[in-house]
């Protein structure tokens, strides 16, 4: 695999395999940007992959009273799944327990589109039969009475059939102190970027894994790129290398993915090899699975 | 229902009526206080009620270097479920999802006893075949090759099988300012007690849920509870609540909840109902579901 | 509770309390009526209560070649849920694993309506690309290739909003087995009613459970119609009743579910008093739950 | 791929890769022959794949009175699963929903060994109190109160921890007929074999898959083994084969499971090709994933 050097990294000549998911988006608010924060962040956990969680789930970016349908303060956050009725059910579920339960939160639709998931809708049994519809502004919205006053859900939100999901890049670094500071380089570039999120914990991944394992059904560790096992595998890890980390990016749109890793390189690179990363790289299963491909060279600074 | 009077605060002659749960602790470690936090944050998330979630899960408290198996800074987190097997499969599924994933972090038992659940037991297969047991200090560990080094992950962790949940307060406001500093200040009270979470955003419950519905097999807001129904319905509130928030309390041990709604209610007294709550209260189902019933008059400072 | 008595069955002198519950069903063919009942079977099993399998699911009847949208055998299949996502959920995993890979089977929409669910349109994925869709009489249907050809699938099939999840008979006997020879008669005759199904093994439950547990969201044996605990509860059996097995029963429409409550009464009363039960009950929650009830005295022969 | 000819059927020199599962086996008895099996068949259905139904489930064979515990008509069934955890999850679910509820049914351990599951151990909070421990003969019972009198259930079962999921056999004939034919005679063979099952409907599966698929964390249709895909995509169809069936075998041992797939490859071989199948091949994944290869020239006839 030849690789470019740019301001003193080496980037793969390689590609990032990604797949076509379902995704939507919400607009959390609260009275506060803390409180607003904080429904957030609890509905979004436990969601940093499909497979043990149901969905891919983080935050896109905190919004502003002016950019809140209620003039109150939110966060956007989205949700990504393999299919239209795993991510009605993660929706359903987290707005019904993390979002509606959350002081004086509201909730509504994050985009907007021809085809739709139950927002309110789904939630209203709460109410049993004490909710109330009312139309506004051409939307319509539930009212549900709980103790702290009402809980005001849209309808409905908008589902984006042609997300994207498993965009990736590998930080590889020379120390595990200098991998960290690229990854979290990365992490910060690609949180300005809309339309993403990176769902492992801060944003970053550190257990590679591959499809299959001598277990039925099971991902395992990836132990060509585990620097430990170095001399025992065929390790994809030049001798420089002493730690990876992975960072993953699911997107709305392919476009969103491009311009997030096109972020997190510029990043990586910025920083440079001597306090950040030696090496970027990207995850692919040879090209066979999913039908995105992000090449790296299309994407460096 | 009479009442008393404390600090110009009403606390009403009720109880709140708990359950047995299953339990369990783990301490998570990392190179730094954010990135142990952040884990566990991760971990925890989407983990409030048992129904929707499958666990109640939360962070216990911070740990300081001196205070973890490896010497890093840590945080306590604790896990309840319904049953021993819901808790391992919760146990295992976000350890392996979200901490194992999370960049330089290490995952030990935060309980020890005669009972144990698998932990490093049970994600030691993601290292499929280069996994590494080694004993320490009487204990057993597995090291998983990872792409920052290794997961260090202890065998198993201790399993509480008489801890208690839904111990709880109501915390009753003149105005959804004063409630929520009311209930602020109870949950900042409460995180100070060993041994409990309180599993809602930021720790407050406001949707006040009753056994049952028309629709079968859910739960539906509790409507005697909701100041928008008060004039519809057989309200519980008096003319001077305008809200209500709950605070709902797991604990490793009868005594542990005890003393969290004793801290609670003592640090909503010391508000005073001018800039707090003018009432408390707790739920129960009459008593005849849970074992356990935590009296206010108890519990009162 | 005053009870009427007729050709020597004393009956209960209560109601069936019952839920409104979502609904849909499919007809599933294959090339023999043997292959067209297993993969209904196989489709249908573990699927007695929605709470411990996501849905209550059944046989309603088996089709001739004529009554089957392809000429060929089949067999209509209903399934019920507590929302409309957990029952689309459902139906694609289970037509998916189950009809999906059962030899030469074919599945069609099982109702027709104004809203409908996911059925082709879901599972149409696993053709990774190499589905074709095709209209035929004002229907759409995919055909996936498989191994022994093609599985064609209607690509959405109706959905039942108000549909009753809960009728149930509570029969009664002197014995073991004459309280089985009735409710064998009963569930025969409510075979033969159609839109209905009976979830239970065999159309049977013996397991009468109570709402709540002093474990924290469990379910829990109803000790009032255990004849084993008469002296040591508050028993609802008299002394002459030593067997109790009970008849749930879910309909399309409150209609069905009358006329099938009614079968099972008839069946049970013409079998009498000394080949079968001697009284018969039904199971509620005081009306205060469920929004159907279905009275004993106005469905008895 | 060089092929053995026996008796006019072409065995390809290929080999079936089976994966290491976690396993157990239960007992379960009733008062007649037809609601034992009635109870397993409902216990056991929707159970066909790991991936979309947590377990993998089957009846190994019908027990005489002489042959189980209380000395009354049982099956014997058994269940695989990926990991205990899951396999623990299911047992009890699935003997909660389906076998406690069950007319006149018991439950008993269907393996023994040193690492157990719990059985009678996990269901008995149902009995929300009024449940008895018994011990006889070395082993304990949990009695139940239910309303047909007591549910007995033993403690605990045995856990299979180097169960074999995955052998198979491709079944491939040049007609419809004639390939259900052959499979359903490999299938009547491989039930006379202990300690193995077959999860499909019917013990057959008409929808090869292939790992991944152009949509994330899904299988998709494997297009070399269609038919009618034979022009379009790189085949492994020969011209004569008109329909492929697979039979895929779980089981207790590796040697269960090759016993199995020499008794299906005997009975394919032993119907001819003029009446039965022509070739007979097996699916495996280059043999990278799966620890256990069965060849099929080790196991003809």
């Amino acid at each position: 695999m030849r690789e470019l050097i740019v301001k003193g990294v080496r980037i793969d000549d390689t590609f990032a395999e990604a797949f076509e998911m379902r995704a939507t988006a919400l607009t959390i608010t609260a009275d506060s940007a803390r409180w607003a924060r904080q429904a957030a962040v609890t509905t979004m956990g436990f969601g940093t992959s499909v497979i043990g969680c149901g969905c891919e789930a983080g935050i896109d970016r905190e919004l502003t009273p002016e950019e809140t349908p209620d003039g109150r303060f939110g966060v956007r956050v989205l949700l990504f799944a393999v299919s239209r009725t795993e991510l009605q059910q993660q929706l359903q579920n987290r707005v019904g327990q993390c979002v509606l339960t959350s002081p004086g939160s509201a909730c509504y639709a994050g985009l907007h589109g021809e085809e739709t998931l139950e927002l309110g809708n789904a939630v209203r049994f709460f109410g049993d039969g004490w909710q109330i519809s009312k139309r506004f502004g051409g939307r319509r919205y539930w009212r549900l009475p709980v103790m702290d006053g009402e809980f005001v859900c849209e309808a409905t939100t908008g589902l984006a059939k042609q997300a994207v999901g498993g965009g990736n890049l590998l930080v590889m670094g020379a120390s595990a102190g200098g991998t960290l500071a690229a990854a979290e380089a990365a992490v910060k570039a690609i949180d300005a970027v809309p339309d993403v999120i990176m769902p492992f914990p801060g944003g970053i991944a550190r257990s590679g894994s591959k499809v299959g394992s001598k277990y039925k059904a099971r991902a395992s560790t990836n132990e060509a790129y585990c620097p430990t096992l170095r001399g025992a595998v065929n390790s994809a890890l030049d001798e420089d290398v002493a730690s990876v980390l992975e960072i993953v990016i699911d997107g709305l749109t392919r476009e969103a993915v491009a311009a997030a890793m096109r972020a997190g390189i510029a990043a990586v690179v910025r920083l440079g090899p001597k306090r950040g990363a030696v090496r970027l790289g990207a995850g692919n299963y040879g090209g066979k699975l999913g039908p995105y491909h992000f090449h790296l060279k299309d994407l460096r600074p």
